[in-house]
């Protein structure tokens, strides 16, 4: 479960976005302190932040350093959200529960890939967990 | 002197939005190895991205650990281009060198916020220098 609440027109803000957003920034730190911002594809349950991955850098760095930054696209200097939070590895059955949602939210993505919903979860191994911790923005 | 030459698609896309874009996604990495992505303003003069910040987190953060990651906006999950950098804390000399072309970048940003050049470079008082290191993106 998250920390924040999301009250205000700042969380107001973030919660569509979290809920709309196709791609996200996630910045993971390596251990020898080099920040590694990636795009990601994700998705929101109203709590947490999930999404795959292919057993990357990302996925060595969160295992060392649990904390992670999300943000979005900003329009023009404005509509600045950033999250942080606290990832941790996950599980086929962390991602069990919003595989549907996920697989629907990415088709076209998927599609345009030339990819399948399979051959994607093969490929992208492992399920990363992102309980944001703070928002900040304006 | 950037380590980086731009060279194929991804090096002139790079150098394009380097020089085209208002804000790019700077990201540094606190002591305790939390990173924050925050939206600045910046010029780049061929070679290095200077920019102006207040006194605050980001200029403590790279005094204790120069290794920052520059991003700018996807544009729906293409067009992603990341740097990874060396920022130096600089002085008014390192921005006089750009202060024409970056007043005239922002003139209409500064207009927006009712300041004036010369307030913002007050209250903006720390001049940050970022040299690239590495480019990667897709």
């Amino acid at each position: 479960m998250s920390d924040i609440e999301f009250t205000g027109d700042l969380g107001r803000r973030a919660q569509e976005r979290l809920k709309a957003e196709q791609i996200a920034w996630l910045t993971t730190v390596r251990p020898n302190g080099i920040p590694e911002p990636n795009p990601i594809w994700f998705l929101w349950d109203g709590s947490s932040v999930i999404l795959r991955s292919q057993d990357n850098l990302k996925v060595r760095n969160i295992r060392a350093n649990p904390h992670v930054a999300l943000n979005f696209n900003s329009d023009g200097g404005g509509d600045i959200v950033v999250l942080r939070g606290l990832a941790r590895i996950g599980t086929e059955a962390d991602f069990d529960a919003v595989s549907e949602d996920y697989f629907h939210k990415y088709a076209e993505g998927i599609k345009g890939l030339g990819s399948t919903p399979e051959r994607m979860a093969a490929s992208y191994s492992v399920v990363i967990v992102i309980e944001p911790t703070k928002l900040r923005g304006f």
